[in-house]
């Protein structure tokens, strides 16, 4: 398993990150790593005090930091404002995926397609008709683009993704395996004989910037689009229903699902597990922490939470039966106080 | 990007759907729209009381509508007693999906295959020995279907779906892409050096006109099968564990989750990311609100619901940490009232 | 549908499990059923006590009994001390899967890839460049394992199962399809223009005797690797975030999230629909109820819950607005109780 690895200097780094470099400018490192596993041959960072304890001890042969923890590092330091997104710069860096052109010769494109300059389309992946493929798109293996849909320059579709037909997707995305963009939106009219389908009409539309985690799916509209912009990220095995629309830059952690017809606003952050509701609006500047249920509209920026707080399982059950007590004892309290006034 | 479009004149749709044509009979209609989107080649409809303030601006060229909505409108409409199940039926008509015959050449079909007429295998799709698929199935790019499976007339496989060995499905069936019907049920009996693997025997017997959304899962049964009944609509990334039952058109929307031998009646509707325990029944006619915890059996029809509402985080922190303490307040209020006697 | 059955007579059967055979040892078995379900050519089991009312009526050619149930059963029977692990183990025998070897034509290996002795690669699947694949390995239909990865001896790959590259997969391992190992973890900087990616340098390091559901997702690490170890067990649709490091024999049911960089000790069962914050850590031997919100970090062994109970949703919703006056009410309770003070 050997790789090519690239090795910069630390006055090379410090230069493509704008840091000031405290100590050996001829250094080499050959990639990153954490405070803990760091040798001399990697380069880590310090962005949560909560690592400051690993300062005295790490081998790293050099420690991005801000200035307020310079001192505390005693090796090779490059000090920046932001040492978070100086890391996440240098990943970029550091990151060496394998990179082709051409189309394998097990690929299957169909007729009418564009392909744009330097595409790549890898074994076994099938591209239905009247496809346009950006410059640099990267279709991996086994994905499926259906008839009629577009993808913008640079965009990656990683190993057995499926995009439906007639889908548009932005400039410089990453589709992680086994996203489902397009599929029908769960739409049925209720008939005597049972469910009638109501056949999903409208598209999917993702803007530029945009990263799609592993899993997820992304339905089309039942007659307008399901719409993502610019800049939004969804983690893995997120459900987003059709006709929503994902404000720029928000961020969907995993296994969250959103009901058909939702509106959420610009720069959300809805963590992990969290259900909203369908026909509803969220603000921009919203963040949901882990697991809520969202089941209205929400007007207003700030953080909102629901849930209850984990116990042992012998305790949590007698709490748990009470909560279906509550609004009696509730009414009982406000008895009790009524005869009994509160002085203060 | 160009599709073929097919036009209607007023007269024949209002046929289609025996409505009572209102307005101009030779008008055309190209597409359906919702009220706010559509143009005077759209046909639009309203079913939900909320949309009547777009009756005035719309600019559709019909409106589908119920009688006591008529007079609202003031151009062409088509009167019916259900709009949206017109809608949904219209969908139909205005839906034109790809559509083809044939084995493509990238595709491979194992042995003793029993294909019917105007099969449509796509590129790089893979289907074992001795399966049989019905006349008219469509098996999508990528996708596999496993040995000794049977797949009934005019049944749809998007791209990348997995039906595994020894599977049963019936008619008129669509499956989106990723969903994986027939992986092992998660068995296994503790043993002293760790798991013991309970190997899955049962398969997985799905009836006709059934929906599975996109990454949905539904495992093969331990010994018996796992049972999807007729009309059964399931949305995506849905769990069903082995030996589920589902009965006749019930509804499961999004992200839920039904553990191993439960068996759920016709006719309920489960919302999205609802967690249901195994070995549990539930009633016909059961219907579960969004993000619920079912632990229980459930004997009679109705609405169930749990969970605990949205609140701005700080104030929901200070409610939560009440929560531990429920079955002690609890107490006190009993103590409290046993002392300060109720009157009424 | 024809398959080859084995036929195993009693005597045969009572050996491979170390059982005590009571009636007719020359009574042939053709596979193993449920006490309801069994005929003459069955073998069935009794594990569980509730399931005891069904012995007078099997037609169950012999049952597996512990002792103390031995007297209820009339016909043939196999007595040993462990029913439901003897069950296990007979599972295997009954089960027979489709078996070959060799690269199907339809299937593209990489460069410089090793393949063992009896490796099967179904086809259409894709292997890239550097790829290990063990003694025994089996790679499903359209299953794709990227490059410079390794899979240990005897791990079979599902259908379109996706490996990403540099990934390490142990001996012994079942990976059903749609399962995704190394796709990016959810790794951003928030710069002012927007997220920035933190390119996920680490890896997946899966031990032996794993088991993967389907659509689950295993994210590589951001800087170390995500590490699963030998024996645990996961379901289908769980999320396993990056650096997540899951200790032996733990088992995760289906539609768990556990966000990055949290630590789950050995021999855990962690039920369905369970969401778990990130950077915490649980101790060994601890248990997780269905659909718990793990916030915190847990030290002690032991059984855990969060979550409120089902009703119906009439009167769920008037206790559910009480949860949101929880504090004041409690508040209300103390300042009451202040002023009758309870005398036992």
């Amino acid at each position: 398993m050997s790789k090519i690895t690239t090795r910069f200097t630390l006055a090379e780094l410090a230069q493509h990150i704008g840091a000031e470099l405290v100590g050996n400018p001829q250094h080499e490192i050959s990639s990153l790593a954490t405070l803990q596993a760091a040798t001399q041959n990697d380069l880590s960072f310090i962005a949560n005090p909560a690592y400051k304890k690993h300062l005295s001890s790490t081998q790293a042969g050099a420690v991005i930091c801000a200035p307020d923890l310079a001192e505390a590092i005693a090796g090779n330091k490059l000090i920046v404002a932001n040492p978070y997104l100086c890391y996440a710069q240098l990943t970029a860096l550091f990151n060496s995926p394998v990179s082709s052109v051409g189309v394998h010769e097990s690929a299957v494109v169909g007729k009418n397609c564009v392909l744009g300059k330097d595409v790549w389309i890898q074994p076994n992946a099938v591209i239905g008709d009247n496809v346009n493929l950006g410059d640099g798109v990267v279709i991996g293996a086994g994905a499926v683009v259906g008839t009629n849909s577009s993808i913008g320059a640079r965009t990656r579709l990683y190993a057995n993704v499926t995009v439906y037909h007639d889908i548009s997707i932005g400039e410089d995305c990453i589709f992680h395996s086994g996203c489902v963009i397009g599929a029908d939106g769960f739409g049925f009219a209720p008939a005597s004989t049972g469910w009638m389908k109501i056949h999903q009409l409208g598209s999917v539309v993702i803007g530029n910037n945009v990263e799609i985690g592993a899993n997820t799916t992304i339905d089309r509209g039942a007659l307008d689009n399901t719409f993502i912009d610019d800049g939004v990220i969804i983690d893995n095995l997120v459900q987003i229903g059709h006709n929503v629309r994902l404000g720029k830059n928000t961020a969907i952690a995993a296994h969250t699902a959103i009901a058909g017809s939702t509106t959420i606003g610009d720069n959300c952050t809805i963590a992990g597990a969290v259900a909203i509701a369908g026909h509803v609006t969220l603000a921009d500047r919203v963040h949901i922490t882990g697991m809520s249920m969202v089941s209205n509209s929400i007007s207003e920026a700030g953080s909102y939470s629901s849930g209850v707080p984990l116990g042992p399982t012998k305790e949590w059950r007698k709490n748990a039966a009470r909560f279906r007590q509550l609004d009696s004892l509730a009414t009982r309290i406000i008895k009790l106080a009524r005869k009994a006034p509160e002085d203060e």
